[in-house]
C-alpha cells in the first residue's frame, strides 16, 4: 500500500496531485524542486518539507515525478533505485526510462494553479514495469478518482496528442475569438453561451454531427468574406484557411 | 407589437426560432421553404401552414428570413415591400439589402435540429432600418431571451467571425481529437472531462491565462514527437503545426 509520497516538481500538476493525495490520506513526505519558492509554498500547503535535491529523498512508498515532459526521463533515472518512481507525463514512454521500478501515473486533465478540478472525474492512466507496483498505483488512484485505466505508453502518447487537440487547441480558439472580438471592442461575454453550448452538445451528438457553420455548409461566400476581414492578420488568416479546408475535407470529402 | 410571424426557411435556425416564438405567444402564420418536406414538418409542429412561394405570404407583422447567408439578401429583397423583414444571418450586411423595411434578428448561438437550446441565454443581436421596427423587434426578442443587444452590421459580421473560432473551429478540434483517439481504438469518452474543464475554465480565467500544453510551455521535444506521430496524416500535421506556431507566437511573442 502506498501511503508515503515524495513529490518531485512544484508546478500545476504537482500542486493538484499533492493536494489530492493528501486529501486521500497520504503523507506528502517531500516536495522536491529546484524552484525553491514554489516548493516551499507547496510543501507548506500540504504539511510537507521542501528539498531541492533528489538525494534528500528517503522513506517514500512512491516518488511521483510531475515535471515537464522534456526532463521527465532524466529525473526518473536520477532517483535512487530502491524507490517506485511514477511520472505524470503524457509523452514519456517507459522505454525511455532506464531504471527498473518505473511507472506512469498520468491524469488526463488540464490543471491551472488557481482553478479547482473535480478530481473524481479525472481519468488516471496507469502503467508500471512491475505488476505489484501497478496494483498499488491502481489502489492509490482509486482513492482519488472514479476513472482509473491501464494504458500503455503508446496509447498514452496517442491520448496526449488527442488531448492537445481537444484542450490546448480548443482553448487557443477561445483566445483568438476573444482577440477578434476585442479588436472591435465587442464583449467576449456575448460568446460565452455559444461556447457552453458547443462543449455541451457533443454529449448528445458525435462531434462530426454537431458541426455547423460556413465551412460545414460549404458557404464559400461567407468564407471569402471572413478571409477579407482577416486581411492584415496573416497569421489568423492562415489559421482560418487551414481549419476551414480541414472541415470541408472531413465533411465534403475534398 | 409583433404577434403574427411568417418564417422563411425550414433549417435548424428556423426550427428553433419558430418554436421559441410560438412559445412566446406569437402565431406562426406561414413556414415558407422550397424544401417542401421540412417546411411541412416544421409547419405542423408549430401549428402553421407550409407554403413554397414568398408571394403566398400575406398578413404578417414580421417576415423572419432564416436561410443560408448566401441567399439571405436576395430573398429579403424578393419579399413584398409592405412587410417588416428581418434576417438571422451573421454575415448579411443591411447595406446589401435593397428593400426599405429591413432588419437583422441574429441569435448568436449554434443550433442543431435534435438539440434543445436554452433560448433565454442566447444573445439576440438586433438592427433595423426603422427605429419603430427596432423597438418592436426588441420587445419580441425580450420575450425569448434575457440578452438582447443593438448590434450594427459591421459588428455582427465581426461577432460572427469570432463565433466561427469559438464554435465551429472548436467543434472541429473535438472531431479531430475523436478521429485521433479512434484511430488507435481509444475511447473518446476519456477526453470528455478534459473538454468540460477547458470550456468551464474560461469562466474563471481569461483564455490566454488558461492556456496549457506543449506549445504554451514551448516544449519542442513534445511538439516534435507529436509531429512524428502525425506522419502519414499530412492534413492533421499541417493543422498541428499552424496552430502550435500561433500559440507560440501569442504566448512567446515569436
Amino acid at each position: 500500500m502506498i501511503s508515503k509520497v515524495a513529490i518531485v516538481g512544484a508546478g500545476n500538476v504537482a500542486w493538484h496531485l499533492a493536494h489530492a493525495l493528501k486529501d486521500a490520506g497520504c503523507t506528502i513526505e517531500y516536495v522536491c524542486s529546484r524552484t525553491t519558492d514554489r516548493a516551499e509554498e507547496l510543501a507548506q500547503s500540504v504539511n510537507s518539507r521542501a528539498v531541492n535535491d533528489l538525494s534528500h529523498i528517503s522513506k517514500a512508498d512512491l516518488v511521483l515525478v510531475a515535471i515537464s515532459d522534456d526532463d521527465t526521463a532524466d529525473v526518473c533515472d536520477a532517483i535512487d533505485a530502491q524507490f517506485l518512481v511514477a511520472h505524470t507525463s503524457g509523452m514519456t514512454h517507459l522505454d525511455n526510462i532506464s531504471r527498473e521500478r518505473k511507472a506512469a501515473f498520468y491524469p488526463l486533465q488540464t490543471f491551472s494553479r488557481d482553478k479547482e478540478v473535480l478530481m473524481t472525474e479525472v481519468p488516471f492512466c496507469l502503467e508500471a514495469s512491475d505488476e505489484g507496483d501497478l496494483e498499488d498505483l491502481r489502489q492509490l488512484a482509486q482513492k482519488i478518482s472514479d476513472s482509473v485505466q491501464d494504458v500503455s505508453s503508446d496509447q498514452r502518447q496517442r491520448l496526449h496528442l488527442a488531448a492537445v487537440f481537444a484542450s490546448n487547441f480548443v482553448n487557443h480558439m477561445y483566445h483568438l475569438s476573444e482577440v477578434i472580438a476585442n479588436n472591435d471592442n465587442l464583449d467576449f461575454d456575448l460568446l460565452r453561451p455559444l461556447i457552453r453550448e458547443v462543449a455541451g452538445k457533443i454529449n448528445s451528438l458525435p462531434p462530426a454531427q454537431a458541426q455547423t457553420g460556413p465551412a460545414r455548409r460549404k458557404d464559400m461566400a461567407a468564407v471569402k468574406k471572413h478571409l477579407e476581414m482577416l486581411e492584415g492578420h496573416p497569421e489568423l488568416r492562415e489559421l482560418y484557411q487551414v481549419i476551414t479546408n480541414s472541415i470541408i475535407k472531413h465533411h465534403h470529402g475534398e
